[in-house]
């Protein structure tokens, strides 16, 4: 295999780090009770209201997305609380799993691949007081971007608060928290922010703040929010991911947030253009099609996970995703969130057309790169479909 | 104040990084899903076994040392479960804090700058069928070393798994854990092994693994041991957090344990000489003084904490810490561990006693700087005093 230096990463996360936050990592230490990581603090907790779209409280914890959902969900619900938890893939049944932990979990399921009927969401919601609602709003497993504004207004219009796990969304897609009045969202730093690892960024509503109790000593979200308002963090954080993420950001508000969707979104249009165009099959039903990851079926090869995706990593440097659980040698997913490039989605391809040759799938050669070179080419001002507006 | 670049750090942690720390931190992306972070996972277990002196199991958490606590805690009491939790300084309240929360604390106190009555602990041990002892052994908050060895036995003589916070301890200090039976050490990476912050490691013994029971899904030690057994982490793992931790082990174990340990205990030496020449006070116990961290107390000057350590930190960017709770702004503390060298020292004592001149206080000047040197010329062997002999 190449050099991790070298390779072409189009995971759902982690996704390539800018040599600008390679270099944030780097900085000399920082006292974590100095003025110099307050003012950090500050810049980090103002770019992330602007990437949720909020004018409440953000935190930030030093763990990974699942510690920023047990966080939220164990903060909100107690056993003898009834959480209505929404599952149609790996991480909404992790979302659901926790509930269950927590509180009294009464799960919704859609098949893996689908959407939510939201008429069965509704009557889980009359079923009983519901203290919340959990959601996964981007499934990653799956590449299904669920209904998100649609589940937060029914929950909230049944008194339930809104619990949405946004970890491959926030940053690649519009995610207007406040808008759709969801109560806690919860993102990763290594998706769409383009941040390391190790981070979990959380908003909390004026109504969600009310009603937190401490079930952790390390993942209770009032004394996270209570110190994040003091410029300070209640235990000792990961310095060096906070400097970076904080640069992440900051990349990320220059190329302008709604330049960033329209670039997402023409990265998503374009690789289903492509897999299609090479015959192959998208995972994902088509009304809930995620703009940040897109999961394809593997063609009817022999031994399609080693000969598809192994060898498109081992000869040609380039890292996408296998399928999880249930679907685990079934598909693979391509990651185009965050600073993901037209460019590289075509070396994506390129080495995706070799190695189905190799594997005896029959389509055209050039049909795939083709469609990318179409997709992006279509648009009247090329330079935003590049990604270069910025 | 002088920039971050520039300071001398004698924090008891965080700890200035090592360059080749800091390139670590910058190395290009890796998936964590990958062989890559799976080799590097290994050298890094292999080493913190080696600090730890044990051959049981080792995980790493993306998350603090409080994190890591519990983690310890909550995996191995639940309510109805009698714990004997000591506290003489903030960290052992916090560890009693954090058994009260999952278990039944009774609590064995002593006052700070004092060790424990063993007399009592024991007594306390006997009060009932005890499940576990939670411990803090080096209190960085008083610099006080607790006496690790005798309590460890104690609780394990009485039949009480053994679960101790080794933060400031362990990789400048002999920790022994397997010597001294203890079922789960706990230590934060930006302490004595001069990684950066945002990680807990921990050791944990075969009774305790047995034992283990899941209160949290993220802080699941179970989860954590069978995933690092596996050679992979059971959530996204901080991965720059982890390659530098590897790299900061490494430079430890090239310098040598032994000389580590010797090189801290006559820094200590030596900073307590230093003091009592300036005519200052040692807070700690002469019985229990830490060889990681001495607490002093500020002489009877006017403002002391802004004269001596506010001056310190903005007219020679020297970092020492201050008191915290209820020794706040009555003592000052010096951290001596992991790479500190006998020149940061000198740095350290030239500007403290220019701030003690300038406060007033009576002290013939020199008196601490040519104590360091008296007591670092006094070596047999002057390389190892300087740290210098790997």
């Amino acid at each position: 295999m190449p050099d991790l230096e070298d390779v072409t990463f189009l995971l759902p996360g982690p996704v390539k780090l800018h040599p600008r936050v390679l270099r944030a990592l780097s900085l000399p230490s920082m006292p974590h009770r100095s003025p110099e990581f307050t003012a950090a603090l500050g810049h980090l907790t103002e770019g992330l209201k602007e990437v949720f779209g909020t004018f409440q409280d953000v935190t930030v914890l030093s763990g990974s997305g699942t510690a920023g959902m047990e966080a939220a969900v164990g903060s909100l619900v107690k056993k003898g609380d009834r959480v209505v938890a929404l599952s149609n893939g790996k991480f909404g049944e992790r979302m659901a799993d926790i509930s269950a932990l927590h509180g009294d979990a009464v799960r919704v399921t859609a098949p893996w691949g689908q959407g939510f009927d939201l008429g069965e969401v509704e009557r889980a919601l009359k079923g009983g007081e519901t203290k919340a609602l959990t959601f996964v709003l981007n499934e990653t497993s799956t590449g299904v971007m669920n209904q998100g504004k649609e589940i937060a207004w029914l929950a909230r219009e049944h008194g339930a608060l809104v619990i949405m796990d946004a970890v491959t969304a926030v940053g690649s897609v519009p995610v207007p928290v406040d808008e759709w009045g969801v109560d806690v969202c919860i993102v990763g730093s290594q998706k769409c922010l383009a941040a390391p690892p190790g981070l979990a960024f959380l908003s909390v509503s004026e109504e969600a703040y009310s009603r937190l109790h401490r079930f952790s000593y390390y993942l209770d979200l009032k004394k996270h929010i209570d110190k994040t308002r003091a410029g300070s963090t209640p235990f000792t954080p990961a310095v060096p991911l906070y400097l970076a993420a904080t640069e992440a950001i900051r990349i990320a508000l220059e190329e302008g947030l709604d330049a960033r969707y329209e670039r997402t979104r023409r990265m998503a249009d374009a690789t289903r253009a492509a897999a299609t165009a090479l015959g192959l099959e998208l995972y994902a039903a088509e009304d809930v099609r995620s703009d940040t990851v897109t999961a394809i079926r593997y063609p009817d090869v022999p031994d399609a996970e080693k000969a598809i995706r192994g060898r498109m990593k081992d000869a040609h440097g380039v890292l996408v995703a296998g399928g999880q659980d249930e679907v685990k040698g079934r598909i693979f997913r391509i990651g185009h969130m965050a600073n993901a490039r037209p460019e590289e989605l075509a070396g994506c391809f390129h080495a995706l057309e070799s190695c189905l040759i190799e594997a005896g799938h029959d389509f055209v050669p050039g049909a795939g790169t083709g469609a990318l070179v179409r997709a992006f080419s279509r648009a009247p001002d090329a330079a935003v479909a590049s990604g270069r507006s910025a």
